[in-house]
């Protein structure tokens, strides 16, 4: 059973480096089922001037080429958006752990009709971090989600 | 009127570029509505290390930040995967052009059920490109399609 706090808490100090750096603050980290990261990331809009580098996207990036995901868990920050979902169910990603999905959501049921598992954990850190840029920074926001 | 002739043959020579390097022969270009090449890309799986960089990903990650995709269209060489599929309807890319859906498709409804414009152009050069590789190299391919 993994510690869904341990692992929260790495995909929400993603997000809050990419806060500090100036970028959009979502995270994601992820995990095989025995508990070893396989890769990290966090939204790229701004720091790499790269649209397609949302948290479980760069995590999917740094953690490089496997062969199956079917053992691996996603940790990501906010509720994912239609291309991490679509993303998550092209990879068979059998479970996505969700620090929050307050100021983002809506795709959880298509994730859950494909077979997907789906917990959110209401991770208040997550949630006031999030609620915090989107007041901040809503420009940025609304490009980062095509508003 | 996009001359989809010209446009697909800029996606299937990224297709056939990434094939000669070794990689999953797969391009794509994003092109606005008047006729400017926003971006262009083929899979990195092989030369990138990166199994998020498909054609159209790539296409998206080359054009860099754009403030909306609503004036775009996406040409791909081969019919869209679930996470491309999902990214096209994050970013709110109203019309797609599919070289073919031979060798691999199925998200065309997911797609016209979102309000997208999706073209198939039976391109040949696309349908045999594809089936090469998928012949040569069925442990990429599949891969690449998380099977």
């Amino acid at each position: 059973m993994l510690d869904h706090n341990k692992f929260m808490d790495i995909a929400y100090r993603q997000a809050l480096k990419s806060y500090n750096e100036g970028g959009c603050p979502i995270g994601a980290v992820l995990v095989s089922m025995d508990g070893k990261i396989l890769g990290e990331g966090h939204n790229m809009r701004v720091q790499g001037g790269n649209p397609i580098l949302h948290g479980e996207t760069s995590a999917l990036q740094n953690a490089g080429r496997q062969k199956s995901y079917r053992n691996t868990v996603m940790y990501t920050s906010l509720s994912p958006c239609m291309m991490c979902s679509g993303t998550i169910v092209q990879f068979k990603i059998p479970h996505v752990v969700i620090g929050e999905n307050v100021n983002f959501g809506g795709n959880e049921d298509f994730l859950r009709e494909r077979g997907v598992k789906v917990e959110i954990m209401n991770h208040q850190g997550c949630i006031d971090l999030m609620a915090k840029f989107v007041r901040e920074k809503p420009e940025l926001w609304f490009e980062d989600i095509a508003e």
